[in-house]
């Protein structure tokens, strides 16, 4: 690689911002640490007088991202506008195609094209680099492709984003319910203003688990359909019982080897206090993996936010401008299995389930015998009753079942009257 | 570099044989994933004919390990002895001599000599990688080299010996003495069966200290004298009042920047049971990086065993056949730059300090006057008298206080009768 890198960013949003200020401000450390002297030529954006935190030089400003292939000679550029298709995905695929090194922090174009970029990349000789699609500051990626990279991983699984974390730390502390704290999420940035769906159904962690399935297992990027849920449902009262219980609710993304087959799914789990991963609070991510023969390591940190992710992007960065070419996901795109999905059915929990029932004898027994039924034995009930609006609430504690048992079972519930609710459904992690 | 990479071990104790056995079991998988065909074509250890858990190819055994550079064509070698000069060093030094590459878990080595090997490397253009020499199996060097390259790390601290923190955990939960759990350690493996003094004594986790800051900070290898102290005399008693006070004692390397100068230091902790650090447990490492813009970044992992440290010596080996010369810490030996050490002296907290005394009248006001004297102020007294034997206990929780005048303080304690030992002090963590 010659000495002097010419570098694009795509994207001046709150990440790309943040970047363009870190680059600025290293280049001599960066120099220090390679040898090679990095130069951003190019920058691009929807709007160019947009009032940003950092002064931008609007001499390397283009309004159309793909004129800069065009105008400019570039040896990495970095795609920071996030989108799962569209112009991100033509980005990286016109850089690619010019053998130019990308650096992404965009996981839903990863974890959807991911295995098409990486053996577009691998063709042209040209690295990928996505650390700070996942985890944000914490080099989770790099750990599994290099520092654990002689390992057969079996699970990996931990609280990948730190929105609904916050959201779910906060509620237990402070009491709130989920939209009050939704709002305090926004005004402090750890939720998006806008639209912040993404978090909160569980997809943006989701994403992420399919990244980290694939660099785990040396497998392609699975399509299947898995079970995606996400905290909107989560009451302050269901914070406030698993209180009671020593227990804490955690939205947790897991990806596991069970027989051969690839399981992967996100969803809120409840855990016990004194557990590690019960412990993650606030907008801390945390990623277990289980390995042979290194055993468990974890890694934890700031999972989000420009710092975190800019570290990221920088490591990327160095390690391009360090090393030769790397295979995106550690090996080549060839040898990458596709992987058999394991049947969601079959997934094996003990569940917490709150009904909102009619304070009316015989509720309660209709709903231990619909359990029964579907041999779901149960481990605890609580009822508290709810006098005034002739109202109770029942909690019930299963011993482990399945997911298409319980399917069936709590379908029945939906014709009720005597249950005013669907009953929410958490499951116990272990 | 070539196709066919012949290897040499040396060393076939618990790690050396450990490694044999996986590399000779990995072949294929190393072949695919760095295109590299293996081979060990050299062993060597004091004893040919020694049982061991695995079977040797005695074809290939040397008992002098300086004549395999007469008589093999090696291109990597790995260093399994673990001294920290004599023949480790010798062997170190004359691959690196003859541009083989080294991989080594020798802490001491490095933290020794690790400089004038590192240079030497750099001159040879090859490489040498400790990555096992610290918390074994977790990959916090090549996080720190490249997963944090471009992040400004001001401080790192953590459990970095998985026997001290095993007996600690022991200790706890079973109510038992030192000496009880250091023999059930040692029958477990955990500590060695001879001479386990440089775990308890604090001066493994020092080793590894000193390599985490030169590699954090970008510094050499620190040489000044500095608090080391061991967990020798935590008695289960200090372990049955810090739980009451619910606290835990932790062996804590640290190692910070503090007015541009480098403070290292290695001792027992009070740390609060609510904290991250308080909650790592049993033969667990973790070590926590402070930087910027990343923020604080956590890894925990098994820190000790032949399973975890062989993880990390074969990431160093794929590291090296996949890539090019990298500097051993992380920048050129030339840009790493020497630091002043912060004066001990001015190193400041509060204390926690166990007195055995004798049970009369003026004891505690003798200890309070001259506690007093010094500046030193008293944040909480529990005295528990044993009539019994006319002795009583007083712990003396303090304020913030410095090292120096602690020490001036307690020094007076030598000489009085009335106190029966020279009192116990663990420092409390922030």
């Amino acid at each position: 690689m010659k000495n002097n890198i010419n570098i694009a960013i795509i994207g001046l949003g709150q990440i790309g911002i943040y970047l363009y200020k870190e680059l600025n401000s290293k280049i001599k450390e960066i120099e220090k640490k390679t040898g090679k002297k990095i130069k951003i030529v190019a920058i691009s954006a929807k709007n160019k007088n947009k009032k940003r935190i950092y002064p931008i030089n609007k001499k390397i400003f283009y309004k159309n991202p793909l004129h800069i292939f065009k105008k400019e000679k570039i040896d990495i550029l970095f795609e920071c506008i996030g989108l799962s298709d569209g112009i991100s995905k033509k980005i990286v695929e016109t850089a690619l195609i010019n053998k130019i090194h990308v650096i992404t922090p965009n996981k839903t174009l990863i974890a959807k094209h991911g295995d098409y970029l990486a053996k577009l990349a691998e063709k042209k000789r040209v690295n990928l680099e996505f650390e700070a699609s996942v985890a944000g500051g914490i080099p989770v990626l790099r750990t599994i492709k290099e520092g654990l990279a002689t390992n057969k991983i079996n699970k990996v699984y931990g609280i990948l984003n730190g929105t609904t974390n916050y959201i779910l730390s906060e509620m237990e502390s402070s009491g709130e319910n989920f939209e009050t704290v939704l709002k305090k999420a926004q005004k402090l940035g750890y939720a998006e203003p806008g639209n912040p769906k993404l978090d909160l159904n569980g997809f943006d962690a989701f994403a992420k688990i399919r990244i980290l399935s694939a660099l785990s297992f040396n497998t392609k990027i699975a399509k299947s359909k898995c079970i995606m849920e996400g905290i909107e449902n989560i009451k302050a009262e269901d914070i406030k019982i698993a209180n009671k219980l020593d227990l804490r609710v955690k939205l947790l993304g897991i990806s596991e080897i069970i027989n051969n087959k690839l399981f992967e799914t996100v969803h809120p789990c409840l855990v016990s206090k004194n557990t590690y991963i019960g412990n993650v609070n606030g907008v801390m991510n945390a990623v277990i993996i289980e390995g042979k023969p290194v055993g468990e390591s974890v890694l934890q940190g700031e999972g989000a936010g420009p710092g975190p992710t800019s570290s990221s992007l920088l490591s990327d960065l160095l390690s391009i401008l360090r090393g030769n070419i790397k295979y995106p996901f550690g090996i080549s795109s060839i040898k990458r299995k596709s992987i058999n999905s394991f049947n969601n059915d079959n997934y094996t929990n003990s569940l917490y389930l709150r009904f909102e029932v009619k304070d009316k004898q015989g509720v309660l027994s209709s709903i231990t015998n619909r359990l029964a039924k579907y041999k779901i034995s149960v481990n605890r009930i609580i009822q508290t009753p709810d006098k005034k609006n002739k109202k109770a609430t029942i909690i019930i504690i299963t011993h482990k079942t399945t997911e298409i048992n319980i399917k069936n079972c709590l379908s029945f519930f939906k014709k009720n009257k005597d249950i005013l609710k669907f009953p929410t459904l958490i499951r116990l992690y272990n």
